[in-house]
């Protein structure tokens, strides 16, 4: 189940089984000079079937799009054993119902993704990096938007951290601070492509000149290893969170001008328990990561205290800014009963006629995404 | 029903109505600095409720994608009056199965889409377009393949035409040959981004160079107004095709290796009846425009002739490439039969089930898009 099947340079399209770890299929990808349209933090370890399933965004959503676009073929067996095999090699406009889109974000309650084909631009040959820093949630808000218009498609990433998030993480990864001083709010860009690198700095150059008013301190990274390190830092977050202690995390859909707002929220909630909040997500599609972390692993009755100050609250706040509790990180077990704060009744009845379509037992990945009431096994 | 809801520039996103013309929201959006992310010929007369029922894919889905990624929402009344409201404003990732999906493709047969959000990037500053013609189809190959490969995500359009289907248009349109002699086979390229014009204009150069071997004579737009030229003769061989006589047309899905070889079997069977066969379409994605013209509308015999000439062989043909029937056109009434061609009975059994959740008594759009066989309206 972790076999790469093909890579069709026709198509730029990868042909592979759905055990295949991302990282690896990044690098094979790369050797031949394509580039795999998904990266993610857990790329060392997650696998693309898995990716699939949970629909998973990550850094490179705001340019390459959602695997509902990427994703151009997928073979699925279903709870009765039926192969449903949409592998179509070379058709880019499927036609009749797109079953396939179905399976994907259904974190293999609706079927079992065994092989997917996976289209892939070619790798970009430079980037340039940029790390802005303010005090200022507005100024990160208007060097976001200045971006996304100035760069376009040649925006490639646009990350957000505060500093709980930056400090933590080059605590752990022993990395010194890219900046002069602390700052409450960064923001990381990322342009790539395929014109001479000299072009691709003139170009990021006009860009900051642009940013001038909206940042107090920053840097355009000038070799491959200081954006090796910039991103090490925003990719070690998570990791460094995990390795401090209890962490509790939310990985949500919210407008990106409303990051600063449940952050300082949050904070008032838990700092006085002991708790860090950590903000940082893909800011271009309004993602953030909330977490929270305590120092160590065995004090219970704050762990207890904590989590009972982040929830409902976190999912409350979603709730009224019409906002989505789970981004990329999907429904699971845990947040069934939380999937009525982002759909509506109607929704979720169709949600429950298709599982029962596609899996009238419930065998697959039962208790999961769907509420119970939407759904019971072999009821007819 | 053809009403612009809103335009909300921190997502880059548009609200509106289903029954909005395209071409009057890709007015709307430019006015706003940003891009409808769908171009296609009919762009004057086509609704983007249509649009998304038969998921077109056209001109720019080479650089955007499909509508399965740029459709961030969708609100569908079904047979029951239920209305499915997936316009989740500020949710990039959707979570729980993602139902907007099913409807993008469906051509009305599962839901009437009455609203939409469609996520629209900055308008492009510049472009710069070139046509290269060849007699050779394998050089068409290789300039297609180095383009993609050179230019990447600056590749907005990549288009071919046939001697016959750039001849039609330029009759009707009454335009100049652009080059000085007849070639058999065109392929225009077309880049764009927010670079400086002259930028632009020297990564078309270097791409040229690289292309020097591939093709026999060719151009480089100077100016606007030849830029606009070279796309109305592209895109005026469907309404030159409808001009002069009947169209007998075909829209499918093939890999864009075979695109020659098809054109040439199906002049073999209609050249000696007086059919004009036209090859056009998006090299790109492997979607050709395979129209098959006679002179007038009345001559019903050998109109007769014609079509029992190309019925079945280009769906046969198809079958035996792996292809689909129908790449951007849809299903409709005619093709229900082929589906079969694309699909396997089990996922056209899962179609009908589907149909069955959302259509029991099959009241929406009767008789299209399914096989009678997979489908029975009120059978339970």
């Amino acid at each position: 189940m972790n076999k790469v099947i093909e890579f069709d340079e026709a198509q730029s399209t990868l042909y592979c089984e759905a055990g295949c770890i991302l990282e690896t299929l990044q690098n094979h990808t790369k050797d031949l000079g394509y580039m795999m349209p998904l990266d993610l933090g857990a790329k060392g370890s997650c696998q693309i079937g898995g990716n699939l399933a949970t629909n998973a965004g990550g850094i490179k959503f705001i340019k390459q799009g959602s695997m509902h676009s990427n994703c151009v073929g997928l073979k699925v067996v279903l709870a009765d054993g039926t192969i449903i095999d949409q592998m179509d090699p070379h058709v880019t406009l499927p036609i009749g119902y797109d079953l396939k889109q179905l399976f994907i974000g259904a974190e293999g309650t609706l079927g079992f993704i065994t092989e997917c084909a996976i289209f892939c631009p070619p790798y970009p040959k430079n980037r340039q990096v940029a790390l802005l820093a303010s005090n200022d949630y507005e100024q990160i808000m208007k060097c976001l938007q200045i971006s996304k218009k100035e760069l376009s498609s040649q925006l490639s990433a646009v990350e957000f951290m505060d500093w709980e998030s930056a400090s933590i993480a080059m605590d752990y990864l022993s990395l010194e601070n890219p900046l002069s001083d602390e700052y409450k709010y960064y923001i990381l860009i990322e342009m790539s492509g395929n014109s001479q690198e000299e072009l691709l700095q003139e170009q990021m150059l006009e860009l900051l000149e642009k940013l001038e008013d909206h940042y107090e301190d920053g840097l355009m990274c000038e070799s491959e290893t200081q954006k090796d390190q910039i991103w090490h830092i925003r990719e070690g977050i998570s990791m460094a969170a995990s390795g401090y202690g209890l962490a509790f995390k939310f990985d949500i859909s919210l407008e990106s001008k409303d990051f600063e707002d449940i952050i300082l929220k949050t904070q008032e909630r838990v700092n006085h328990l002991g708790g860090r909040v950590l903000g940082h997500g893909h800011i271009g599609d309004g993602n953030l990561h909330l977490n929270t972390v305590m120092k160590g692993f065995k004090d219970m009755d704050t762990a207890k205290q904590i989590k009972e100050a982040l929830q409902p609250f976190v999912f409350d706040y979603i709730k009224e800014k019409n906002g989505s509790v789970s981004a990329e990180h999907g429904i699971g077990l845990l947040k069934t009963d939380y999937l009525g704060h982002s759909k509506s009744s109607e929704m979720i009845g169709y949600m429950g006629m298709l599982k029962k379509v596609f899996d009238p037992k419930g065998i697959l990945n039962p208790y999961k995404v769907l509420p119970d009431h939407a759904f019971k096994p072999g009821t007819d």
